[in-house]
Parts: structure tokens; C-alpha cells; sequence
């Protein structure tokens, strides 16, 4: 590409941010489910079990993977959260649990879309968790997988540095939680609550990035305006593609008749879909309000530019007259009326005067200003 | 955010209504059902209860919310209606009448989707009440949950200060009313359709709105109307939320196979469906106006601005040639022709007339005024 | 509203039709199905009765509307037609026809979306007749109210001036014709057919203004030619509102399967079906091109406006030279060259002709004219 | 319409194909099934019937529709075509064949929506055969309708001129042809597949015409282009009038539970399915492809006036300040410094260039130019 | 076609590669599956056989095509590959295989949409191999033909050139691989697999190409720009062309009910259904992307001119002032003040500077700079 960057050229017309945009652009672009499932092996891998029923809970720090393998045999409700990804814990686990390797593939993969798939006896959900990062100012995700199956589940974090599932631990420690009364699709349902409900926290920043464009586009619409409401759009495309498919997902999950669905969380479910649905309505009200945003923004900026070349164009027409007036006196003809007399030159200056306050008012009965 | 705020610099292109236009988009965009559901305890509690048969009808104010729990084991339809959502009412009747614990937190959560649900022998709809706020000149919600159960109907309001169902009120006093001979499904659709008639008393006074805009758009074209164009299509996005799922509520209702639900009163719901499907209908069309008005406004702006330049363009050319003319007599060549000739003034005025009176036949002649 | 009307402001640029377009837009908007049925009372109603079966027919007008109480007995098939819609007269007529109140409500109600309806062995059908008003170039509705039962069909024309049946009474009184061959089914679908053909002269004519219109913006491109467009698209909403839903009802018809209906009618009903689909793909067709119209107009406006600035841009520019030389020759310092040379002046001539010519070429080269 | 022409005044922004423009439109916007199906009777009608088996064909020229009614009781295939609609002559091979009248209609009707039917033991296939007219550059179509009965089938055409089938004779002819060894559906679907693809002809010469323009919208942006734009786009409206409702015919055949139609045909009926889906997606594609052109047209017109305007602007202001210091040193004050200098003419002269000179620098370390 | 080519006037404006733009749209349109399946013959064919169980696997290249014939009657897996497509060795393999005739042309047709067929007891794949031409910046597509049948597949590619089943050839080779141990349809998925997986390296490439593109755009907004936008613009619907038709393929075979398709395959097929709906909304984002940066493109363009224009007009508008100054002072009136005054000079030079300069500060304030 032959464009050299000389920044002190553009960077008047363009703010900061922008210039990451086309990164931003990369990173929204690159996605490859399939081709490079090259994911970075994680540095770290913290696993964490629970075991629980009605009565009593063990929460245990497993040191190591196979830590875990008892628990396939254990009576009680069993979860196991592994974060951060690497193969070699992946593939043991998903071994031991018999989860069919294209399920472990997908667990592996980078960048998949939202899916849920039921595979010999093992119900299998893959989502985003949803982060808005401050800083740069977009939205950042983190691959969850979830595998359901009898009396287990298995939760997998790509990130071994935050989780998402806290919440979730301290109500399985509450011996009087609805989540100790039942199986572990109930658990399932947690997570995905959970989850899902972290979208709304996301969209809130993101309508509060909205409103505060909103403002600035209504007061000075300078001139980087676009291009954060670019940004902006970029965001809200990344939002679109981590709450539709979750739709399918739950829908996946509704119409499923795996018998590791028990009919009493059905309710639940129904209510984590009520939720997505509502996420997807609101996501596409953004992306309205976005649209009649940039239509506002490049009116003002035509309003306030045409103000202006009116004014502009006003003030040069209104001094045209009085040019040609001062050139006819100057001219150097032996004969000119006037000139003479004694009171010419005021008289010719009254009618430079005379005419741009003829023509004001004549501009000014037609609405011209 | 480093945008001063300079009010005596923008408040000369826009309006004043636009400066709350970002707040709105707030109030729009903050919706979240589930992480926050503290809704703010009403001050302010208001039980009143209805008993009625076909023979007899019983109103009641409640003191207290224990009040009502007798009216379970009644033989007649009770209707008890809560104007005012506080945690602790909601909980002990929700409880006493078995309704689902998730049907409970629909009920106190905030900015909920329009939805129903059938959830252990109760129909539950959520659905908004919509008001114009003539003063602000928007469109504001107040949540309305209605709880069909076998043989009685609870409501519960968001609001405490104005109620929603006195015309209702007025109907079940009547010994001849239909409502007093049908069961309990009849006083859900009776109030369900209440609120979807007043739907259209809203869009009534948006309608006029956009009339009112189209007149000032055709009219003056103004600065502001552009805001306002894009005050009022935040105003539909609010009336699109809150119609298209009533639609999704009431076929829900029809496709229903519960027992609650008498099929002589399915043809009625069938009414309220049709309503509701005119009034999205009709929003749509709000919509086109919106779109082609925006158009009108654009370009009405754009001809006004480009009368005015072409105008002035055209005044500024038409005196670029006596400028040169006077420019050339003015020279102080010794011998320039005509200088000593007696009519010479009065030759090069006129031709300073002539030109621009020869441009002028020139430019109507291709049609350029 | 602080808009004083200062007409001699802004009729310059809007045509008069335009006036009425705000008027036109409240018209379109103000639809209100059930809060107020308020239908004015008509002044006057016409009740005909038709009495027939294959080999006769008994035409009848009658006086007042009990007068066809009488037909439901018949063992022939019964037409009753009532002009203008009054209260008394649709309640007698339908509590004597056992027709269910929510009919009887719909059939006096305004502004309705079309319909279709099986209410207790009942067929209720509820559509617009249109008709195109050719002084205010608009599409005017009537609404039309048919109920088929056993035996009979009862027709409600909401005008009692003009009677949209008048070609269907010419049949009716022949007999051979296959209306008279036929059961009541059969003179419910000449009704609709009769409509949903008349639709297609309503779109011939806006077709007509659509065309007369393009003819317009290619030849003049006024300016209110965009008004035109906008009013026409106004039209081309009610016309959708009119269309689409009667589609809907045809189907519903076909989806049947009321005892009402003869099989042998179906193939009848389908085919005005496939008109009416038509019907909608033309409207759309009408859309298209209004819009593909709007693009045109805009770029003309554009292209011609622009014609002209360039060319004032262009002269002014021409002449700039020129003032810049007599100016220089203007001035006043003792030593100039060529001031005192005889051929000085003709030589600065010379000069401010040969700079604009060369720039012309300049200009023409680059393909600036 | 008071719109007075002036040729001479359009002719110069807009081509001549445009004025056709108006005339295009009117054809296809006047689409009218049933009003007015008084459609000219044809000069001429050309009657060809074909009577074949496996084993030996038939090929005849009959003088007289009546010829043709013997081949119903033949126990070979029949195919009669029909070149040239008269009423006479279809209403009496329609009343010998024993097809509904509604058929019969549509046969006669003009402008009919592509549609098929299963009437009474016939399937009946309505749609148009698409021509380019090479010297209008309009998309031509023709009617087609073919009816397929036990053991013949009948063919009618519009034009009595042209005959759209001569392909498929000469291969009837072939004794070891397809369409010889298989049944009349055979004979239908061969009609159906030589229709469809005779409408990718059609679709080349509009690619070829979209290429060639899209050539000069690249190259010479002239005014015309968009004239010629519009024109295309309303073509393909006419093509996607074709195609769309041709799918639905298709898919109603597959669909179909008739008798008529043998299982091996269906494969070759999906065949022709697969091809006008492929029609559609690719007209869709054209329709994207002029989108784009057509903002790529706006925005090289606006890129090459506004270089202009630019260079206008840019050289009026630069000679400014010349006409500036002209006009000081032109003022008659008695003291002026330098006026007495010798070099005073040549130091103006000098700040005459050095400040455009210094204003061109400026400018293009802006970016300006 | 008229336009004569001056490349020397348009070749400012564009850059070169838009010059091969309307050749490529002749490319893309020119699709034409049925008229004219005169593809070129294939200079050169390639035949592979592979013939594999658990055990062993053995593979050959096959001089001509009989060679493959004996492969019908193997107990185990053939899969017979043909690079390059000549009529003769297509048409004596299917009909060897009792392949259907319409297969056959599909696969030696050209320019199909993708699709699957399930004829006599053969599943038929058509789709299409991208490849992304580093130096014309185009997607390439190869067509490639999978015909699955018992125990056998039989594969179909363009361009005996390149070979896009390599990698699926090394791993038929390893003992334990997958394939190997399953039936013939896990070798059709292995196929679909590869092709589906290197549409992401194709958007991966065409990705790139945004993203330099968007930064291209935010930099230098040259005119070439728009050009690329629009040339990227047709390359996306290339993508979408060979995209969405493959998921249709795709749900095909998992809808099928074919014998040919074993359970556990099943779940493979449902993986590379859900990338290809990966890929599909992929491709809306790209599109999505492309449209906001042309409105930025647009944008930027326009504040860049305007910027240039306002500065023009303003500096202009400021000069006007200081030349009626001139023009008064230098009228030829006997009596003008100061005239003779000794500051007379410095003060009219004084009020032509203050005067700008009050302007600017005017303007300044108006926050016009």
C-alpha cells in the first residue's frame, strides 16, 4: 500500500480514537472457527470443583485434571470449572467424561459462534460472556462452554484471570438455595442467567456511550463525532453477534427433549429466552437511534456550514455594488457628473450605503437570513 | 468527556426541547430486567377488591394485603387490584395464591418486555400502559401485570396515584353488564383490551404531533424541526416496544389450550388481537410519514439555501463586469480611447448596464432563475 | 405552536396542494377503532332486498328495516343491502339475524382494518371500497361491512349516496347468470370480487399521476414537484393499508372451512385471491418507481443548481484577473511602464482578454465545462 | 398540468432515451386483470397440433379450431398450440376441453400475474415469456398459458408472429428423443424449462447493458447516466415481476398431488425450480450492483464539480489581495508612501505574487489541493 | 456505445484498478447455468482413484476413465477424483455409475448456484471452491461436483490445475484416521468440510482488505477510495452468492432421510452447517462494515472540500471590505475628506485591516473557524 502516514495532515480532521479503528475493524473481521484453532495455549489452568446435594456442599481447588475423574461416579450433583484453556487438561477431561471430540474441538476452537448441541447423551452450550472495556472502549468477549450431562457439568473459561461464575458460588454455599434443591440443569440455567444478564450490563455502558455522543453530536458536532459513531456501530455489530445466536441457543434448549432436562427448569429457561429476546429488541433500538443519530450529526454540520457560506456569500454580494460604484468615480474620463460638486463623493458614498440596506431588506422580506 | 458546554453557542441552531433529547434517549435505553431489579418501593399501597356473580357485586378497599386472602376460596370471581408495587405485598399475596416465584419477580422487576405465561395453572401477562406526557411531549409506560387464576383476577399497577381501570370499574357495577355473567377469563380480556384502546388515544396525540411537524416542515423549515423529527421517531421506538410483543402476547393467548380460558371468550381476545395488530399497522405508517417528511425537510432546506447562494452567485457575477470596466478607465495609461470624449462616462456606464442585462436574458433563456 | 402562517413567505417555493397535505397526513393518521364509534348517524337509510333462486328474482325496497326480518325464513337465498349506517337500524337487523355483538360493533366502528371473522356459524367479512378523488387526488374509503349465513347475505355500505353493488344487480336479475344458479357463498364472492377489481381503477388512476408526475420531474424539476411525490406516497400508505390486509382476510376465507362455503365457490375465491396478490405486488411496483423518481428529482435539482453556480463560479472567476490589472495600472505611482507608451492601454486590454481565454482553454481541457 | 414544453430547455441535461421515460413507465405500471380484459383480438391465429407416441409424431397445420377436437379421444399425446388469442376460437377448444371458464379467462385476460392452477382434472400454468427489444432497450414479455389435461396438452400465445416453441418441435420430431418416450407433463415441463431459460437471454443483455453503463458512469459521469440508470431499475422491476411469482408456480407443481404429473417428471420440474431461483438471486444481485453504481455516479459528479468549484474559489481569492493593493495604491491621497519611489510600482507588482505565492504554499501544506 | 475514451481526463479522477471494475461485473453477472453449457473443454483430465477399508487403502492414478469402472464392485470405499472437466469422460463415467442425466449436465454446466440433489439412490453436491486472487483482488470460484452413492465417491473438479482435496488425501492415507474407519459419507462431509473451511481464508483475505481499506478511508479519503469500496462492494457478493446457497445444501442433507447417510455422521454435517452460518453472518458484518465506511468516506470528503470552501469564501469575504475602501479613496471627486490630510494614507490602510479583523472576531465568536 503505497499510503505513506503523515498523521500531521489527517489528525486535525480526526480524533485519536479512530485511529484504532481499523484495528478494531481487524479484530471484529477475524474470525476462524476452523482453519486455525491455534488458540494460545492458556499459562495457567485453575480448576475448581463443587460437589453438592440438598444436604452438603465441597467445594474443593483440584491441583490437577484428573483430580476430577472421581467425581463421574459421585451420586451427588458435580460441577467442575476449569479456567484457562489448554489442550492437554481439555482433552483429558473430555475423555474421561466421554464428550465426543467434535464438542472438545469446538471447547478448543476460537472465535465460534453461539451454539448449543446435544451429542450422545451430553448437552453442550457455547457463549460469549460479555465485557465493556473501558479503556479502549469496546466490547470484549470471553468464550464459555458448558457441557450438562447426568449429574455434572463442566464449565470452560478461556480466560484463567477473572471469573465469571462468583455469583453462582456463593449461592451453591447457601444450604437453602434453589440451586441445592435441584439437578444439574438447574446449575446449567444459573450460568447462563448469569451470563446473559451481564449483556445488559454491557449494553448499559454502551447506551451510555449513546446518550453522552448524543449530546456532544446535539451541542458542538465537531468533526470526530462520525467517526465514534462509527465506532460505535462497530460495537453494536459485535453485540448483534454474541445475542442472536444465544436466541437460537435457548431455543435450542426449549424445544430440546433430552432427558437431562427436567420439566421444572423448563420455566427457567423460558425466562433466560424472555431475557435474550428482550437484549436483541433493545440492541436493535440502539442501532436505530444510531442511524437517526448520523443523520442528525451530518445536518448540523450542513446547517452550521451553510450558515456560514450564506453569510459568506452575503457579505461579498452586499460589497459588490459599492466596488463598481468606486470604480465608476475613478475612472479617468474627462467629463463625470458629480465630481465636481461639492457634495458628490458623500452622495456617492450614501449610495454605497443606500444600496446594501435596500438589498438587506430585500433579502430579509424573502427570508434569507 | 472534555465537551465544554457553551450553551450561547448552540443554542442559536437548535431548540430547547433537543437539550433533553439525550436524556430521553436515556430513559429509552435503560432497560435492564434482571441485574437491577430494585425498583424503588412505592410509597403508597392501594388494595381494592371486587366479589361479584351475576346476581351481586361486592367492592372493597383493603386495608392490609391479608385482607384479600379469603377471597381465594370464594365461589364468586374476585378481582383484587394493587396500585403501588412494594416488595412485601407482592411476596404475601404471590405466595397465598401459589404464583410462581418468577412470575413474582416478573412482577417487581423494572422495564420487562410485554410478554405472557402460563405458568402452574395461572395465565400471567405483562403488558405497559402507555400515557403522553403533554408536557414533555413523550410517550411514558407504567407497567400493568395481570394474573388470571381459576376464578380470580389480580392486577397489580406500577403506579398508585392514577388507575387504569375505572371505566372497568364502572361495567362490573352493572347487574346487566357482560362482565358480570362470564367467568374470570372475560375480566382479563376486559382489561387487556382497555389498555390496548388506550394505545390509540396515544398514537392519536403522536399522530397529531406529526401533523403539526409536517405543517412547520412544509411551512418554515426550520432549525429545529430536523430535533424534532428525531425527538418523535424515539417516541415511536418507544411505541414499537410496546406493541409489537402485545401482538406475541395476545396470539400466545389464542394458541393457549388452558382451561382458564372459555372458549366463548376467544373471540373477544380475537378483537383485542386485531386492535393490536391495526395499531402496529398504523405505527408503521407513523414511521413512512416520519421517513418521507425528513425527506421534505432536507430538501426544502436545501432549495431554500440554494435559492439564496444562486442568488447571490449571480448578483456577484452580474457586477464582476462593471468592476473591470471601471477598472479599465481608471488605468492612468496616457492615451486611453474615449477618455476625452464628452459622452465617454456616460458610453461606459451604460455598457457596465448593458452586460449584466444581456447575462441576465442570458441565464433566464437557460431557465437558471 | 409559535408558527405565525405568513403565506406570501413560503408559497413561493410550495404549490397549494401541498397546504393540504398536513390535513391529508391527520386524515391517514386518525384511526381509532374502538375508542370512539362515534360514526356520525347517517341521514339517511337505503334498505334493497334481493329474493331469488334460479328461477326467479323478487327486488324490494323497503321502507324500514323490519321489513326483511321477513327473508330469514325464505327458502330462497335473501340479499339485503343497507346505504348509510344507523345505529337503530344495525342493531334491529342484527339481533333479528342472531349476528354476535362484536359483529354488530365492528360493522358500526370506523376507520377498521380489514377483516375476516366466523362468529357462530356466521361468515363476517369487513373491507374498503376505494375510490379516487380527483379534485383532491386522493384515495377515499368506504367501508363495507358483508355477513354471510345460511341462506343470506347482508351487505353495510357506510355511504347511502353512491351504491358499489349497482353491476352485481344487473346480473342478479338475469337468469342464466351463475349468481342466480348458485348458493349465497356465490354472491358474497362477486361482492369481494366486485371491490378488489375496482381497486385496480384506483391504481390505474394514481399510475396515471405516478407517470404524469415523472414527466414532470424529468422535463421541470420544479419545486413542487418533490411535494408531489411526497403526496403521492401518502396515497400509496392508504393504498397498502388496503390491500395487504385484504389478502390476509382472502385467505382466511380459503383456509375455511365454514359450511358456508361450497366447494365449488373456492376456485372463485382463489382467483380473487390472485388479484389482490397482484394488487400488492403492483403497489409495490408503484413504490419502487416513486422512489427510484425521488433519486432522479433530487439529482436534477442538484445537477442543475449546480450548472449554475459553476458557471457563476466560472465567470467570476474569468473576470478576477482583469480587475487585478486595471487595478494595477490604477494605481497612482510616478513610475509605471507603459503608462506613457501610446499603445499602454491596449496592450493591458490585450492582457485582461488573453488570461480569461487562456484559463477558458485551461478550463476545457480538464473538462471543466 | 400547466407544465408548458420546452424542449429546448430540458434537452440539454437530460438524453433522449429519457423521454421515453415516462411512456416506460405507464406500461408497466398499467397492469389491470380484470377491469378490462378487452384485450385486441388477434389478427391472425395459427393453429399447430402435434399427435405423438414413442413410436411415430404427427405435426399438422389446422385450418380451423374444430380440427383440433379429435385429438381428445386419440390414445397418443396431444399438443396443440395456439399462436394469437381470439376469443371465439378459445372459448370453443376450452368448452370442448372441458376447462373451467375461469381459465378461459384467464387465457383471454391481459397482464396476469404468472400464476398455475389445478382446476377440475387440468393444471393450468399462466406466465409470460420474456424478449429484449434490442432497439427500445425494454424488457418485451408475452403471454404463455399451457394446459395440461390427461393425454394433451394446449399451448396459447399472444403474438400469432412469433413462435417460442420451435426448439422443442424439432426435437419432438427426434424419434428417440426424451419427451417422445414420456408423458404429456413431459411435454409441459419442457415448455416451462424453454420459458425459463430463454429469461437468461434476457438477463445477459440487461448484465450486458448494467456493464456497458457502468463503463461510463466509471469514465464520463455525463448526465445522462443516471437518466439511463432509472430506466434500467425499472426493467428490472419488470424482470422481478417475471421471476418472483414464477417460483411459486413451480413450487405449487412440485407440490402438486396430481395425478397429471409423474413421479420421474419431478425431477426435471425441480430443474427448472433450481434455474429461476438462480434467475431471481442474480436479478437481485443486479439490483445491488446498480445501487452501488449508482452512488458511485452521485458521488464522481459531486467529485468533479466540486473541483471545480474548488479551483474557482481557490483562484478568485488568491487574486484578492492583488485587487486589494491595487486599489490602495490607487486611492488620491497626497501622501502615499513610495508613490515616488522609483521602484514603488514594481514592490506592489511584487506583493501582488508574493502573497498568492505564499497563500498556494499555505494551502497545499494543508492538503488542499 | 458512444463514449470515446480519453484516459488522459478520467485518469485524475480514478485510479487504475477501476478500470477492470466493469469487467468484473461482467464476470459476476454473466451467469447463465442452462443456455449455454458450452464450457471449454478441459485440456487436460486427471484421474484419482483411492479404494480403502480399515486396513488398507490403495491408490492410483488412472490413465482413462474405465480404469475407475471396476470400482462399482468393491467391497470397500472408492473414491474416484477427476481434475478437469472434458464432456466424454464425464459422460462414460455416469453412465457407468447410473448416474441421472440431469446430474450430468449439472456438473458440466457452468456457473450453477450450489445445490443438492438426491436422484435414484445418489446424493449430489454442487457447490463452489473460492479462492482469493492476490493480484486482481477477486474471489475466484472453482465448481466443484461430489456425487456420493454406495460405497463410493465420485468427485468433479473445474481446473485440473490445482487440487483442492490434499490435505483430505494425507489423512485418507494414515490407518488411523477417522475417515478410514467410516463409510462414504464421512469422506462427502470430509469434502464439504475442506471447502466450507477455505471460504474462511477467503474472508479472511477479503477482511484484510477492509480493514487497509478503512484505514486508507480515515487517512487520505482519495478518490480511489470509493472506487475500492465499490469493487469490494462486488466481491462480497460473490461471497454471498456461493455462501448462502451452501447452508440450503447443508440443511438438505441433514433434513435427508438418504440411506447413504449413516447416524453418526449426522452430527459432522451439522458442524460444517453451523460454520457456513458462521460464515453467512460473517459476510453481514463485512457488509455492514463496507456501508459505514462509504458514509465516512462520504463524510470525510465532504468536511475536507467544506473546509477548503469555507476558508475560500471567508477569506474572500474578508478582502471585500478593503477594496471599497480603495475603490472610495480612489473616486476622482474634488472635495473627499482626508484626502489631503498627512495620516489620510494610514488611517484608510488602518480601517482596511480593522475591519477584517473585527470580522474575524465576529466570526470566531459565531464559532464559524
Amino acid at each position: 500500500m503505497n499510503v505513506n502516514l503523515r498523521p500531521e495532515k489527517y489528525l486535525r480532521y480526526l480524533y485519536l480514537p479512530n485511529l484504532f479503528g481499523a484495528q478494531r475493524t481487524k479484530e471484529i473481521l477475524s474470525v476462524n472457527p476452523t482453519i486455525m484453532p491455534q488458540r494460545e495455549e492458556a499459562k495457567e489452568v485453575v480448576i475448581h470443583s463443587f460437589n453438592y446435594d440438598a444436604n452438603s456442599v465441597h467445594e474443593q481447588r483440584l491441583a490437577s485434571v484428573s483430580d476430577c475423574f472421581p467425581f463421574k461416579d459421585s451420586n451427588r450433583i458435580s460441577w467442575i470449572n476449569i479456567d484457562g484453556l489448554r489442550k492437554a487438561e481439555v482433552e483429558a477431561i473430555c475423555n474421561h467424561y466421554t464428550i465426543h471430540p467434535l464438542v472438545m474441538e469446538d471447547i478448543l476452537s476460537i472465535s465460534q459462534r453461539p451454539k448449543m448441541d446435544e451429542v450422545e447423551g451430553i448437552l453442550f452450550c457455547l457463549l460469549n460472556m460479555l465485557y465493556f472495556n473501558e479503556t479502549k472502549q469496546t466490547v470484549e468477549q470471553e468464550q464459555i462452554s458448558i457441557v450438562l450431562g447426568k449429574g455434572f457439568v463442566i464449565s470452560f473459561q478461556e480466560d484463567a484471570q477473572r471469573d465469571v461464575f462468583n455469583p453462582l458460588r456463593d449461592r451453591l454455599k447457601l444450604n437453602n438455595s434453589k440451586a441445592r434443591q435441584r439437578e444439574a440443569d438447574y446449575l446449567c440455567y444459573s450460568m447462563l442467567d448469569l451470563i446473559v444478564d451481564n449483556y445488559f450490563l454491557v449494553m448499559e455502558k454502551l447506551g451510555a456511550q449513546i446518550e453522552e455522543l448524543e449530546e456532544e453530536v446535539i451541542r458542538s458536532s465537531n468533526k470526530r463525532s462520525l467517526a465514534r459513531i462509527n465506532q460505535l456501530r462497530k460495537e453494536l455489530i459485535v453485540l448483534k453477534r454474541n445475542t442472536v445466536p444465544v436466541r437460537d441457543l435457548l431455543s435450542g434448549i426449549l424445544r430440546s427433549e433430552s432427558e437431562l432436562l427436567d420439566d421444572r427448569t423448563t420455566k427457567y429457561f423460558k425466562d433466560v429466552y424472555d431475557h435474550i429476546v428482550q437484549a436483541i429488541d433493545l440492541s436493535e433500538n440502539y442501532r436505530d437511534i444510531m442511524m437517526s443519530m448520523q443523520d442528525l450529526y451530518v445536518n448540523n454540520v450542513n446547517l452550521k456550514l451553510n450558515e456560514v457560506m450564506k453569510v459568506m456569500a452575503i457579505v461579498t454580494c452586499l460589497l459588490a455594488p459599492a466596488t463598481v460604484i468606486g470604480g465608476i468615480f475613478g475612472m479617468n474620463f474627462d467629463t463625470i457628473p458629480y465630481l465636481h460638486n461639492q457634495y458628490g463623493f458623500w452622495i456617492a458614498v450614501a449610495v454605497m450605503l443606500i444600496i446594501p440596506i435596500w438589498m438587506i431588506m430585500a433579502f430579509k422580506k424573502r427570508g434569507w437570513f
